[in-house]
């Protein structure tokens, strides 16, 4: 008898007890084990649930859980991840398996919780936080055994790319989509994390630390958002027949790491721009294998259960796969890998200065851009360049036009 | 020590050898095993080859890595089918772990083998066997631990996958792409097992016995092939935006399992389109997961080399999962599903029959079809029918013209 002691009983954690619970034979048949979750952290005991679960599992003390010699598997789908760090830590160094779907605290904490699951001689697994239902981090572990594999990139926010989907589709400004990527329960109440691209960095920093055998920090990654993006640059893309995509890439070559999140212009039919709505694309490159894509949903109740599922019976089965853990090497700061190509790049001023006066000081910096728009913002496309020139090109613009507003995107293709 | 018998030293067989030794170290460091290959099999020593290998550990005699009791493992990369058979059934009984890339010994004699690898208590993998160096086998024989599936379709053959990409984009004839991957080797001297949608067929049977727990025989499997495209049809194809496909595709519904090998033509902008040269995917469908695609190279030396390596690490650390042995249940005959939909349906005469005969006949059957061309074929759309239908109007058009020909191909979208 194998007994879970489960930690959330929110959409994914419901998931996960349903799975469990709908196929007990099945596991029984196939592993000749018991699974049993045997107690379940919750909040609020009297919450009203769509699930079927018998109130006295439910406790309100972690200890009941972390304490109980008999729980052999710590699943962690708890939102807060300050807590959830504490409780997965004291959980490891009391000998139980740790199962979680916590991409804050796996990539701030991989390291160390990796460090205490070697020393407890337990499972430290985390298929869950990256990709949803993809099986990502199991491919990745499984992959780096036998192959080098030096990039990796991604659509791996499902959020920001439901938001993209319905700007492009149905022509409405990012506020709108947002409100109503809320509606739906793709996006939080504070979407910060998402539209910043931080929650892309964190799910990049963890693949790219499996990938390339050494730790790599989310901290480090330059993370460029989806929120500057305006109707009339939605417009302009669609006449150049191009899709905005955030995309997380990373890169190893010469023993240095880059990695960096931004939004990139693809092609309408690039395998990129048929990753829609809150779907998830992962691409990974090796010397042996060539290019992999793994695609599926990135969220939602039933595939990340799913993928804690599997987590859990790799430890039943005893088929799992502990992470490498890792001296504590970071990705340096100036290791970014932004786009280097043609550009999209709109310009506007609020007060007054026209798109002749923007040009001109345009002019200066980079002569042989192509003015695709100038009704409204001035709309251009910059030949080969890099984002750190553009940067610069922009701090300079502010220098004589405080109120500039700006979107820039490198046209991937 | 962990000693590898490898049958075969042909490209495959080059690449298992040169990944095996190029990586030793990192082997040792990982695993904490040394992995040597002690004997490799060969049909003549002596020929040329492009690898750097002691002519020591060549033989000629398959006994010499049979019978050697310090053998654990056997890599069989094989060409010969039945050859293979023999020495992986006497490998098994000798209890030695199997690795195979052979599809058509897996697809025809999976469940004896399987049945004596759990006899002898020994391994029998076969990751390289469908999808190259897409990790496909094992992600289905994860998957199904949690979920249920419930659909499987893909781009299962490079080869043909080859040609039609070529057909397409150059505008040559069949014959033409044809022997352009044969002299690129991607397709063999015979290459009717490709043509004919066989292959795809037989890696379609072993993705779904696996996705759907019963043996799944590919001789059941209904395969239409693509050698009866021509020019004018590709040609008809590209005015449509519609891209030709060879798609594997099984369905498992109330108890029954549908499969079937059939080209389908795709929108331009579909994910299947995007799939081009020797590139291959699959997607499944799961109840918890929903769609998830798996793409990569389909073949190759390296690509198919890291898959057999794969499983040869897998048996090493012991956290392979054996295939389960089912009973002896086939997917019945009529157990076909093809596409219901909309049809590309193209007639000609070569006897002087005309377009306005051909279409008087026609319209016996169908009333409700587009004429799109009719300069030199009769080329209609069939609004919503099925396979069975077209072919028996064929059947019976077949009555009138005797020596009509015809290209049909569902229009998936």
């Amino acid at each position: 008898m194998i007994n879970i002691g489960l930690m959330g009983l929110g959409t994914v954690g419901s998931g996960v007890y349903e799975i469990i619970n709908n196929r007990r034979r099945f596991f029984e048949d196939e592993i000749g084990e018991k699974i049993k979750i045997k107690k379940v952290l919750v909040k609020n005991k009297n919450k009203n649930r769509n699930i079927d679960i018998d109130d006295k599992l439910l406790t309100l003390n972690p200890k009941d859980i972390l304490d109980d010699p008999e729980v052999d598997i710590v699943i962690d789908v708890l939102s807060e991840k300050e807590i959830a760090y504490d409780y997965l830590k004291y959980a490891l160094e009391n000998k139980k398996h740790v199962v979680t779907a916590n991409k804050a605290v796996v990539s701030s904490k991989m390291e160390e919780l990796l460090y205490l699951s070697k020393e407890n001689n337990k499972a430290f697994l985390f298929e869950a936080s990256v990709g949803g239902g993809i099986p990502i981090i199991n491919s990745l572990k499984q992959g780096i055994k036998a192959d080098d594999i030096f990039q990796i990139q991604g659509i791996l926010n499902g959020t920001t790319n439901y938001i993209l989907t319905k700007m492009y589709e149905k022509g409405i400004c990012f506020k709108d989509a947002l409100k109503d990527a809320q509606d739906k329960g793709y996006a939080e109440a504070d979407p910060t994390d998402d539209i910043k691209g931080y929650d892309t960095g964190r799910k990049l920093a963890i693949l790219s630390t499996i990938a390339y055998n050494q730790p790599v920090d989310s901290k480090f990654i330059n993370c460029r958002g989806i929120d500057e993006i305006s109707i009339e640059d939605i417009n302009e893309f669609r006449k150049l027949k191009l899709v905005p995509k955030l995309i997380g890439s990373s890169q190893r070559s010469d023993n240095h790491i880059y990695a960096s999140v931004e939004p990139l212009l693809v092609k309408d039919e690039s395998f990129f721009s048929n990753v829609k709505d809150a779907f998830n694309i992962i691409s990974l490159r090796g010397y042996n294998t060539g290019e992999l894509r793994f695609y599926g949903q990135g969220a939602g109740k039933n595939p990340t259960a799913n993928s804690v599922v599997l987590d859990v019976l790799d430890i039943v089965k005893g088929t799992y796969t502990n992470g490498k853990v890792y001296e504590n090497r970071k990705i340096s700061g100036d290791k970014y890998l932004t786009f280097d190509g043609e550009y999209y790049l709109r310009l506007s001023s609020k007060d007054g200065k026209d798109n002749n006066y923007l040009l001109n000081i345009l002019n200066m910096y980079n002569s042989k851009h192509k003015v695709i728009n100038d009704k409204e913002s001035l709309i251009v496309i910059l030949p080969w360049t890099s984002e750190n020139l553009i940067n610069k090109m922009i701090n300079e613009i502010k220098l004589n036009v405080e109120d500039i507003r700006y979107f820039y995107s490198g046209i991937y293709g």
